[in-house]
């Protein structure tokens, strides 16, 4: 039997004019799950945290992530995972892509390395799509491939990995509730060509600006004429976070996935921390709870360590 | 008196899914003006060609971009420019641009450079709209920067160079007309959500496809779900041209401008002139006139010339 410890880190998906195709991977929070190999096909997931997340496989994220990459696998094989989960469901920060990447990542070490970063990913979408009917590759693409990536196309699958200097990260989870499918269904299914043509700009000036680590670029591209203005409504204290998070320093941000978290970004950790002073004062006077967290990109994507000592059993 | 010889190149904008916001420049053709100060403000201007274009300055590109950029030269000065139009009006590769950046360039030279690359394209700017009624400035920013430019932003103007891998790129002009402001008219002024997610995914693979030298995925981003499929029901044979070109070993390629002319991109010479070859075909078969050039990306813009001799008089 061998046995792994799997650390998938939190993401960021949507990225102000990058809807839909940009994400990056953050340094913290990071789920955690235990696997082994067992002799027999199948998934059993053993939940190590409070949130009571479903064990039936179909119907975890987990599960279906796995049942989805056993498939392409021909031998009497199976997992046994105990999943912590430190990244908070429906926090907007791809808790769901961390449990759906972390398990394919994982189950892929212990085969070895069979599969490629695409064929994880595209296991890793029936995860996504469990948890919320949308087989989307933003958070898992970022989670598995590490930094910014650009997923330029979803059939076929394209993913880009793309450059970025460094950058701090401040992020603001406020406790409320906003279903991704909620956030999906205010968008209007029309928009007007002459704020497409901004966004497109913004989001070409976005990721020239990581590649050429020119953070004034990647400041000046920071937004978002189109989904922005319409979800901002669901997160209060959205406007003033944003506002006095630029005038602390920060180089821009927006919502996270779709929020309610809202992700900032910064040259350096002092102002990355100052950002999060600014943020913790709105949100104490707002009367509501909240996380913070602050962390750089995570350039690595998810880790994977061999536990040596059951390995050795 | 100073005399110069300015060579300004054809460019191509919007560049499939860089709609309002691409342009590169070619090597070949070139407008070619000779330009002289004259002691008094004002510009005159003299034909050199069979255009018969207006010579009263407000009604010129070339007057009006040089009124706007003597607007804010305080010397007794003017210009006289005599102008050779190789490029010709209409054709959808940057002929009033050539114009207009062309004239401001070489004044500029005349004026010891005083002004910046930015100043430049916001009086060329005020050529362009005497062509086409719009202040726009995707030929006019890689006209003067040279290589591939993103226009992220035009109000401010926020001009952004890219580099790019060596590229061959071949043009057909079908000699037929189609006036800008019909070929804007006749696009919708709302598009679906989806189809924008499409366009800025491209986009932004298309940029990280120069940067990254990364023919594959400049061909895979390629795809314009926006425009072109309305525009191109303008420009006979399109479709053709468009996928024999392909098939010939082209990376890709779609409407130059607003039309009529058609470019495709090919890494080497040999494959570029063999879609030259497949498209001249084509045009026989289909009985229009029409020009085709091959050129590479010309990565340094406008081309000033001291003319010596005239210098000393």
């Amino acid at each position: 039997m061998k046995e792994v410890t799997v650390y998938a880190p939190a993401t960021v998906a949507n990225v102000v004019c990058g809807f839909d195709i940009l994400g990056f991977a953050l340094n913290e929070p990071n789920d955690i799950l235990v696997m082994r190999t067992v002799n027999k096909k199948g998934v059993t997931i053993i939940n190590k945290d409070d949130y009571n997340l479903p064990t039936i496989p179909e119907k975890n994220v987990i599960g279906a992530a796995l049942l989805a990459l056993l498939d392409e696998v021909k031998e009497d094989i199976g997992f046994e995972v105990e999943s912590t989960k430190i990244i908070k469901p429906g926090s907007g920060i791809g808790s769901s892509a961390a449990s759906a990447a972390g398990c394919v990542v994982g189950a892929n070490h212990l085969l070895n390395n069979r599969f490629s970063n695409e064929d994880l990913v595209r296991f890793a979408m029936f995860g996504e799509k469990v948890a919320s009917g949308v087989k989307h590759a933003d958070n898992i693409a970022p989670c598995i491939y590490g930094g910014v990536t650009l997923i330029r196309c979803i059939h076929p699958l394209d993913i880009v990995p793309i450059t970025s200097p460094s950058l701090w990260v401040t992020i603001v989870h406020p406790q409320i509730e906003v279903k991704t499918s909620d956030a999906r269904e205010i968008l209007k299914k029309q928009i007007l060509l002459k704020d497409a043509i901004r966004q497109w700009g913004n989001i070409a000036g976005l990721v020239v600006g990581f590649m050429k680590s020119d953070y004034d670029l990647i400041s000046r591209s920071l937004v978002d004429v189109i989904v922005e203005p319409i979800r901002s409504i669901l997160i209060p204290g959205f406007d003033e976070v944003k506002a006095k998070s630029i005038d602390t320093g920060a180089l821009g941000g927006g919502i996270s996935g779709s929020g309610p978290s809202i992700f900032m970004l910064s040259k350096d950790e002092a102002t990355a921390l100052a950002v999060e002073k600014t943020i913790i004062e709105i949100y104490n006077k707002i009367g509501i709870d909240f996380h913070t967290y602050v962390s750089t990109i995570n350039n690595n994507g998810i880790k994977v360590i061999d536990n040596d000592i059951l390995q050795h059993k």
